[in-house]
């Protein structure tokens, strides 16, 4: 049996790491590390920073693997994920079987929560049942780029009483405004919000949350969405990625209403 | 100007502290640490656990202050939410004036995120609204029950590329089943998932999560949903209140039909 640990890193504070997180590292036999290529050069920065930082345990070895890219041409995009999931556990199986010894322990760094819009487990799921190598496996929270989000702007993420709705951009025309005063949108890459006319909306929008170059916009949204779009374009061509979120709202607290 | 930090620290495991909220703590002059009764020892303990293991700076000033019960007869929810914040609002100004000197830093510690059905920001927003002491202020992320949740099941919280519904039992069945395949229920007294009459639905509950009296249950709602209100009855008895949280799922990854 192998011990697999999926670690939460949070958002690329690396004080984000919590105190469990530290301990599940230094506890590791192998630390597994995926090479992103040049364009996210600055998020494996924060990486190597967390574990220069937090990892003292000498002996950990430090595995480098390969992640391949999600292909979208002619299929769905489930079935375009699903074949996308299956190609990288035959990548953790191998890993696993020439890296890592029986009864050894290794881990996971995963931005912000593993079960947030995050796949790591699923895969390592794939490769339990395959049943080539026999594992067993666990999670380990961390703060997730929601939570950095309301920290920084310091807003509530709901409003008193209310519920709130994790969406992406593609389903956020369905989400909002709909029963939630609040959405949050994750994995945007169409500013689906550019596109919401409601003239009692606000944005909390934030990219590179937790790092140096964190970027925060606020306002109602018809005033602001036209400067959130070109801030936000302006910074995935200089730093040659982007990673932002946003949260939407109606409404306010002690609003009686509703 | 005074400081204040509201702390997020996690869910009961004091290992759900991020480096930056010890930093946070031991930068503080005073930490101001709420009494809530002999019913809840057992979480003023956790705190007292958190405080005696990372607060290294031995000048910082701990100061306790009471918290009044919310009135809930003759008014709306609302109502006796917002009457409840002045109230503890004006406390806190208090607190301020006496135990905080002009430039001087404090901090709150909050369970799980500050951002999370908790109302800290609310009320230091009233305190620094009502301009008597000047104030400004900040947010640490920190550890929700909700991540507690997923991590202690090992299960995603959003299906693949799907929304999830955070909400509470009053409103439950607004949310589930909608357009959320999947919704997390927090502030539920009721059971409220035990009306739900779904034969597809999977419930994840867990209680006391982080903590070594931790207890989770999983299944098809319609098997565990009288051991869950039957577990949760005798587990309330015993300590004398409970916090938990369930997670309500319909459908499944890979599932294209929506």
């Amino acid at each position: 049996m192998r011990h697999i640990q999926i670690v939460g890193i949070g958002t690329g504070n690396p004080e984000h790491m919590t105190v469990q997180a530290i301990n599940t590292l230094n506890a590791a036999d192998v630390i597994f590390i995926p090479s992103k290529g040049a364009a996210k050069a600055e998020l494996a920065d924060v990486r190597k920073d967390i574990c220069e930082r937090y990892v003292t345990n000498k002996t950990i070895r430090f595995i480098g693997y390969e992640v391949p890219s999600r292909r979208t041409a002619d299929r769905s995009y489930v079935q375009g994920v699903d074949e996308w999931h299956e190609e990288i556990s035959a990548i953790y199986e191998r890993l696993f079987l020439e890296h890592l010894a029986e009864k050894e322990r290794a881990a996971f760094l995963v931005w912000g929560d593993p079960g947030l819009y995050d796949s790591t487990l699923r895969i390592i799921e794939r490769v339990a049942a395959r049943g080539n190598v026999p594992l067993d496996y666990g999670i380990i929270p961390g703060i997730t780029s929601i939570q950095a989000l309301t920290a920084s702007h310091r807003i509530p993420l709901n409003l008193v009483g209310k519920p709130v709705q994790i969406t992406t951009g593609r389903r956020l025309a369905e989400s909002f405004p709909g029963i939630a005063e609040t959405a949050v949108v994750m994995l945007d890459g169409q500013q689906a919000f550019s596109k919401i006319d409601d003239p009692d909306a606000y944005i909390y929008w934030g990219a590179y949350l937790g790092t140096k170059d964190e970027i925060i916009i606020s306002g109602r949204l018809a005033d602001v969405s036209e400067r959130i779009v070109s801030t936000r374009e302006e910074a995935r061509a200089r730093h040659g990625w982007i990673m932002d979120i946003y949260l939407l709202r109606k409404g306010q607290d002690f609003d009686d209403r509703t």
